[in-house]
């Protein structure tokens, strides 16, 4: 499959809305790739399938974390966090993906792990702060990004983690461990 | 060794100020026992000793965590936590403690944990709302413990996390999944 008919696939995937975002993520990839000596490419490809899964229906992501191995405690955390291991299963198995650090870089998207790789940071800075993002805090990340990957990701972290503290919502633990992980 | 022998022990291990703070815990802890449906003996305890080796050098914490057999991640976090853990390895082999819940009470006093018993809340709990302490947020956590042992701790829980995220310290994953655990 080439890099179009990816496009078209994924497209046909999600909303209107939901690819512009997708849009706006693979250029803030290709950038940071750029800004921090990362591949643009393999930035690129990892943000086009990102969020592949997110407009699948529960009970179908549901079926790909019971039925294919996925972590099962997963099913314990809020459905926002099925659609990043979900789309990186997807892009392995529907989309021919091979590259294991693109696969990781979709697969952690959402919730960040301990001891990220260059890509995965780039590909969840870009989904934090992609040009049609608009959350407190989201102009200190864009200008954390000009120099800093790591406090740029690390602002997005605190961002998410405060969000769900106000919420009253579930924490995922590695998120806390991708924050610890990024004050060493 | 009795109750009053214990007392004279714990209180030469710290300074004035924060037996006071020991105080404020014991007294706490029992009213919590009563309110709660727990053992208000076991509750004075574990309350007792919670904080024994709060004032020990963080050498002699460490060679306790390393030699001792204590979990090792220890030694990756905050100083801060050490003395939980280290205290329940002396209040078992230095005072006695054979009950595994009050020993459970100390360990996990300043953490939390998954699935927490309620003596561990209740140790946990008075140590957030003692009569002593003052931080934002303790009124509303002594009003929901009037009522919710569950409430109040997840609202002590949310003020420690809230903390940690507004200093850029490392948050301890324990205190994650006691949270999570809670808003179940």
């Amino acid at each position: 499959m080439n890099r179009e008919q990816m496009i078209d696939k994924v497209k046909a995937e999600m909303p209107e809305r939901r690819w512009l975002h997708t849009q706006g993520v693979m250029e803030t990839a290709v950038l940071l790739a750029e800004r921090f000596g990362e591949d643009p490419v393999r930035a690129e490809l990892a943000a086009i399938l990102h969020d592949v899964a997110k407009y699948w229906p529960t009970e179908r992501m549901e079926s790909i974390i019971r039925e294919k191995g996925l972590p099962s405690e997963l099913l314990l955390y809020d459905k926002e966090l099925w659609h990043a291991p979900v789309g990186a299963w997807i892009a392995e198995h529907e989309y021919g993906v091979t590259d294991a650090d693109v696969l990781n870089a979709i697969r952690y998207h959402t919730s960040g792990r301990r001891e990220m790789t260059k890509l995965e940071k780039i590909v969840c800075l870009a989904d934090y702060m992609e040009p049609g993002r608009d959350f407190p805090g989201v102009e200190t990340i864009r200008e954390l990004s000009g120099h800093h990957l790591d406090k740029a990701l690390l602002a997005g972290f605190n961002s998410t983690i405060s969000f769900l503290l106000e919420k009253g919502k579930r924490i995922f633990p590695l998120t806390i461990e991708a924050r610890n992980a990024l004050l060493e």
